[in-house]
């Protein structure tokens, strides 16, 4: 942190995104990482691992809802899903919103739940008590090999492509999750930001474009992560993610009232890239390329 | 700023953006506000005035095609067009890419038109010297005040609603824009951060709604704003701005793949408002209220 009441992310490109917390509520090393759970002014409460924000109490739902209801509404019937990563619990509660059989979880770190539970517990909601939930506290990539046409949605809901991650970005793993789908089945995944982490955006599309025949690149605006839009990317052989199935729409639960940021519309629109996203540049000519040492 | 190396706006609800500095270019006083001209990592040079970022070379194509591109492709036939504020240039460049007839901007501020040609060419990319632009240095609402049925398209190009610009966005200034638009005209202003200045965004909107028949709020992602997405609103009593005209796009002067951020797809997604917003909520419950002390 920059000082005792300021949160920052190690800067990106000379550019920083700082918040004022007003406390610190648990800090853990565990197994795979260092977590800590933060009260911020701006945000609300917030876990952080290895120093990069995963969620907030304020803008978990756009995160959430992005990258759960645009692919699940998409799926004209998705009965079995499979969740890598989430241990925050908001993406296996919004799966959970939709008229499912069974969905798996497998988180690597048992921390994350944990701690989720114990301080964010608004963004599970009841989410680990469902009886449809399963949740393995293992190794997402070794779990999804033992899978054939297990799925009919996977949604990798990880830490950026760094550390315990790292193998869920690759030309390998996406060939394993392809293989775990049912036929029609998709895949929804985060993949940064394609304004400070342009490279990584890049990569991540076009490792996708060498597995799947549709990849469908999406943008979602979450505040709290650094640069405040997001790559989200759908990939299938099949299936494209563009629009809702409006029969869908209909079944999920709860009032649409209760949305946050999911809306059909806004659905369509997150597929609308920016023009040089559209041709595969950076968004925008961002100067320094390297991280630098601003405060 | 947070100290020699470092830009930051004052902390809007406990979030801050820094950005690293290279250089200090110009550090002026005019007769309206403190004029800044900086070179940062993040997106290279960037003017600042009355320490609120205006403009970067990075991302000036964001604010400045969304806020004409949009109003100037829905209009069937803009012909007379005026901007309020603008010295940057960029709302003019664009402006002149359309086969209009006669532009006019009223800057209150030589100093900006002036540092801005200096120091940012780049934006601006010779508009001031095109003899359709009639460039006035004076008030704005002064200058709308002697004006009837003038303009097909009139364009806010301020900055935020204190200090000089404060005018800009009150029901007499509307009345004021809605009289100086032709038959079918529109118009067009950014109207800030729907996140950490919500209450504003909502007035904005709320007011324009008060004089306007057809209100429609749109969004575009600037990075360097803080939050980074920023909104946009258009009014009319009788044209839509929600799509581009199809024969008005191949009008457009220069290659589209010159566009940094504009299509016509991101135009019409750019009306696709999170579920909060659409409910005219502010699109995150941000936290503290109020501009806190954060570093």
């Amino acid at each position: 942190m920059a000082d005792p009441g300021t949160f920052a992310e190690p800067p990106l490109s000379g550019y920083r995104q700082h918040m004022e917390i007003r406390a610190l509520l648990r800090d853990e090393q565990s197994l795979y990482q260092h977590v800590q759970v933060l009260d911020t002014a701006p945000f609300g409460r917030m876990l952080v691992l290895d120093d990069a924000v995963q969620t907030t109490i304020a803008d978990e739902a756009a995160y959430h809802e992005m990258l759960v209801h645009v692919p699940m509404l998409a799926h004209p019937a998705p009965r079995q899903v499979l969740i890598v990563g989430g241990g925050d619990g908001g993406t296996l509660r919004r799966v959970l919103q939709h008229p499912i059989q069974r969905v798996v979880q497998v988180e690597i770190d048992e921390a994350v739940i944990r701690l989720s539970r114990e301080f964010l517990p608004e963004i599970s909601a009841g989410a680990y008590d469902d009886p449809r939930a399963d949740v393995i506290v293992g190794d997402g990539v070794a779990y999804l090999e033992t899978q054939s046409a297990a799925f009919d949605v996977v949604l990798i809901d990880s830490t950026d492509p760094v550390g315990p991650a790292e193998g869920l970005f690759t030309t390998d793993f996406y060939q394993t999750v392809r293989r775990a789908l049912r036929p029609g089945g998709l895949m929804a995944s985060h993949c940064g930001s394609p304004v400070l982490m342009a490279d990584g955006w890049l990569r991540t599309v076009s490792t996708l474009e060498g597995v799947f025949g549709i990849v469908q690149p999406y943008l979602a605006y979450v505040p709290a992560y650094p640069g405040g839009l997001w790559g989200m990317v759908a990939a299938s052989e099949s299936c494209s993610a563009h629009r809702p199935d409006p029969y869908r729409l209909s079944q999920l639960a709860g009032d649409l009232d209760e949305l946050s940021y999911y809306t059909p519309d806004v659905h369509m629109a997150s597929f609308a890239l920016p023009a040089t996203l559209g041709r595969r540049q950076p968004l925008f000519p961002i100067v320094a390329a390297e991280p630098s040492g601003v405060a």
